[in-house]
């Protein structure tokens, strides 16, 4: 009860430091991005794998308006999990970077640079007043001089890179599932699949139709190409993910 | 109790997340979104319906004051439910964003882009402070490239792309009656009957003279069109939809 | 006492939603509106009547002094009830509209035009913080292409349209006397008569001299007209409404 | 105890409404206003009478310094009751557009314009954030086009235009008292005695020296006028309201 | 203990008024004054005496750095009590409107008109937000038109024409003095004696060296001129205000 | 519990003085700076070495990415500890007043200058209202006409010259450390070592691969230079810190 | 308790008054002044002394890394003591109106008019909202129209002239210890033994090597100088205040 209260009294205020020098606000962010179904991403020699849970809310709701990876220029794709509204500003703010990147220097801009701007906003929002931090995490892939790169934004403004990484609902054991099965000599086919089954893990090993959005970029074509239905269930086929029978789970969308 | 007093905390902040992740500010205004008489979108390949219940207040009331359903360009219609004076204030932003459009790029705006625009405009409110955020959500519908487009706003400023929707009172309810009784090749003029017969589902089966608000975006003609009091009488007939005998409760309109 | 403790956890801040979707700062304007004495106006196809009650306060006060009646435009009047002050600067907002209309595109501005934007001036007031919402309700009526209009605008910033309506004290009762007495064929006159007796019927129905304000926007002359005293008082007679002996109470005006 | 308790949570923000409609801070400035030395306002055919109580404080302190009364413009003056020093910030406003209205149009300004400035001027101090009310009342009393006018201003920023009027200390006593003995048709002359009279008769039915300061605005002459000692000395005789013997109590200025 | 509590509720608010109609950071910052040693200003026919107690702090500080007495103009002194950070801020802008007044319009500001913009500044300070008021009260002496005028100002902004004030500590016994004490026909000298023992009267009719600084602002001249110590000296013995022995105690200065 | 309550009072302001003289908010960002692995600097005539502690945490996160060590200029290096994305916002900040230097002058900017530019910046968020201190400390180490500085900055902005210095977790007893072993006669070799047997002194004398980052600024050739992992391992092993078996434990990042 | 609640109540609004009119956030940064080591002033007809009392922290943090001492202008010095980042401001803010000076005038700064500007700038802190007032005094020292000056600034934005002063710990047994012992007649080198005896008064009569800065603004070169170590152990041996045996405690530095 004490240190209940006590923590009341920090984390009320967005730009305020608790006596043992945490921002409750922050982590109460990240909680916000732990709401949203997963998002996964996985490095390959051949390409980045952007793959996002999207579990089918009503039957009536446009699987394509549920939008979790976002193209953010030709050579990057953007995953994020959390709240979308917020991810909608980060990923507009993200294109806008790369526009002004092709406008000002004349060529692509790079993964790294891309993603510290896009912390170095975030960042703001966590010490400036007047805004609340964004309650969205990112992951930022795409091609940088030929090398595949991969990299995780979280509330905080920090960024991380990855060979494999998974943001949104059940980190702990997307992750865990990840670091078993990830190896440095994989496929950008065998990426996809890891994705896929990693996904699956937290839904007894089943993914149903329209259940995830996958996107490459791969690093011969330097292109972001989202897999069209078919493509993908045939990634489900072969990586043994079809759903027995049951189907009809309706999910409320996080918000 | 307890969690009660906790959750007092976190909800009077406007752009503060509480500990698990949540923007009451935002739910509340959800609730707001509840407490409007309910508006319904159907898509059908021939086009957008939209229907709007406004249940008779005061018989000296001008039906048509009680605006539910707009013209935001010659070929979108959006419908609101929620706080009356906030809808107008988006309905306004969406037609300014049309004009805009057309003036800058000399072509109607696309439905997903008005959306998009719309959104963003409502998330800015939920995250900076000094303001509210909108309590109201919106159904745009219109045509783009000769395919009918139906989309819904919440306060959170999340767009999602529907086949039938419904917003505002009752949408747990009138969304299981849509799922029951929408199909893929539906006409116009039974996209309109479906919306009528979710409309009186939760209303005893009948909807009263001047009871509802209905207009269409027809794929062919790409043109908003109100229907008169007539044809809707007609539909309402079609549909055998009447009202038996009393017909005077008096609501008060939701703020 | 849980629920009031509650409650005043939300009606504090301007701009803030309750848990269940409610401003309550609008809805304490709306008090403010109840506190102001009662304002009427009846639609009739001749014109419009707008009349409000302003029993006498001091004998020293000018009657004239106490505005409730106010011109817009030579075809628009205003009527008022609730914070004096506040409804002098909406009004003074709608003739500045008024005049800008008219500069702007040589022509008279129209009923419905008008209304809007003072209730957008309205709604801004409830959303942005900064400033307490408006605590007057107003009737806008006029003549519009040759018809007669009649709008009521309510702190939340909505406008409805009617067919006669009662803004101020005792609503409940004086909408009621006007849904028993309106008909849609009402002359003008017969219009003036229904507002004087539904003010009177508030207070034993009779009507002390000076008691009320009558304006007329006539169809056929599309002009606003205030009644002098001898005018009033023959209504007054005609509807048998003289006070019969006791005339003296005075009233502390509402603020 | 309770209901104490529940009216401190709305008087402490400046624009916010009660639960029943009320404005506290504005109520409160209004309490400002009582603690001031009495005003008033009498209007004769043949012009206005301002008068101020101005009871002695210290015998070192300049009677004139006590300025209750002031010339706005050539036609205008204006006596003020509560708050001495945001008296003076309305005053220098009222002289500012005084004199604007003469250089823009050439002509002085009308009474009931001149008001009416000064109350939108009012009002916005308790609508928008920032800054409280004006803890005063003023009298603006002219003459317009050859007629004399006499007006209030409270604290809400409401205009009143009245025969004779008092604000300040006593208002209850003192505006029964003008009742009685106001008469339409008096004489400058008798409206001078009117108001030292109605002064007096809150003090035993004495003026000490220098107790009051009286001005007038002649209808024939529009010109506003302090009266000299002498004068007023005259006028006290005349209406026998010499002070009998002790005339040596020294009261702390309201602030 | 229930007064006291409801007392703090308006109490700390900068610009919100008690339910009584008062502004309790004014009558704080009163408080302030108090604290400080008294000034004292005396008027005579010959000019204006400004004398202020400033009693020794520490042997070490040079006594010239207490200033309590100021030259605004040629023809103007200022003295101060009170927060003495607070009076070099009013000081300085008096200089500056002091200046300004003989660049526009190349002559020597009036007494009246200086106080009246220096009280203006204060009042701005206890209305609007964002600022705590003025916790010093100020003398403004001078010559105008060959007049010698004397005002003082206080923490609301008020001006206030004297004969012979006091501010600072002690006020009640010191103005009593004065009042006992002051005649209309004092010359220059007896002015300066008649504030020496006003300051002397509340320390044992004692005036330790150093203990005083005094300034006259003569009629004849219209020169500000500052008392050397010899001079204070020689008037200290003509009015038998030495001190007898002990002349040590160290006070604190008041902040 | 009395002083507890108390504390809660004045550490919840950004800006304020407790009673006895502390700013919490400062004192709670130093804590954020413990919360972060730590850093070292040490300075010997040949250089200076600047080591950062990142002990591993995901076997899949690239342990590049978890930067603490970085370039502001040629000749100067940065080490963070505490807030990473606060770290950021001051290294670019120090990146872009190097670059201003060198255009400005034409010459590389000191390493005092540019810690003092950092430190004022810091400051300011210390004292002007709307955002939280810098959770971050930074070493700064570079050469300066031939001379290696090594300066650190705390949240308060306040800059210290050292030796040899420890920022973040167990800054206590690191300094220790280094108290003990430092030798002004280092070579820039052997503080390298310095600097790693420091780190592995809290971690069982061992450290991991990949479990540090080291960078040095030579004297002889005034350049920023980070060492790659082959040369780390050879001072590991030649200071005796291999990890003998386990390997694997995964630490959350400070945030 | 009372007491204690109440105080509470007013000491956390930055800029409010209490009711004893005291501002309580000035009197705590008062208390951060005294947080910090000492410095003295001490002013001979040959010119000012400067010294500051840095007694040793860490055997490895570089001893003129603990500024509390400098030079602000060619003939100014400026010594502080308090919150070190606090300080560093206003003696920029002093240098930059020093140079302003020299640009503007042609010439050196005077020390009461630096002075002034500087407490100006302080006092701006104390008045207004939106920051915390600065938690450092100074000691402003320099030679003007070649007469030696010394003066103090406290955290209300104060200016006092001294001939010997203390700030920061310790000020009542330092002030008491400067009071007996200082003489007009000093010498420059006595002035310099009179403020290191007097710092080591508070340590046993002992000053360690590195724990004093010492400068002086001579009258003759009007220039500031800091005195070398050698020159200050010459000094130190010769008033006998070399330290006995124990050397090593390590404090704190106050922030």
């Amino acid at each position: 009860m004490q240190g209940q209260a006590q923590q009341q009294a920090y984390d009320r205020g967005i730009t305020i430091f608790s006596p043992d020098g945490r921002l409750y606000q922050v982590e109460y962010a990240r909680e916000a991005v732990k709401r949203g179904t997963a998002s996964i991403g996985v490095r390959t020699p051949e390409g980045v794998v952007l793959a996002a849970d999207k579990r089918s809310r009503s039957p009536l709701m446009e699987p394509t308006s549920v939008e979790k990876i976002h193209k953010s220029d030709d050579h990057i794709g953007i995953a994020s999990a959390g709240h979308v509204a917020d991810a909608r500003q980060l990923i507009d703010f993200a294109r806008r970077q790369s526009q002004v990147n092709r406008l000002r220097y004349g060529e692509p801009i790079g993964i790294e640079t891309l993603t510290k701007e896009v912390t170095d906003h975030i960042q703001q929002y966590t010490q400036v007043g007047g805004a609340r931090p964004f309650g969205v995490a990112l992951l930022i892939g795409g091609i940088e001089n030929g090398t595949p790169r991969l990299y995780e934004t979280d509330p905080s403004g920090t960024p991380y890179e990855w060979k494999a990484v998974s943001i949104g609902a059940d980190r702990g054991d997307l992750q865990g599932f990840l670091e078993e099965n990830y190896r440095d000599d994989l496929t950008l086919d065998e990426g996809i699949g890891l994705a896929l089954r990693a996904i699956a893990s937290t839904n007894d090993d089943e993914i149903e139709e329209g259940g995830v959005d996958v996107a490459t970029i791969s690093a011969e074509t330097e292109a972001f190409v989202e897999l069209d239905n078919d493509e993908i269930s045939d990634y489900i086929a072969e990586n043994e993910l079809e759903p027995s029978e049951e189907d009809d789970e309706t999910d409320e969308p996080a918000e």
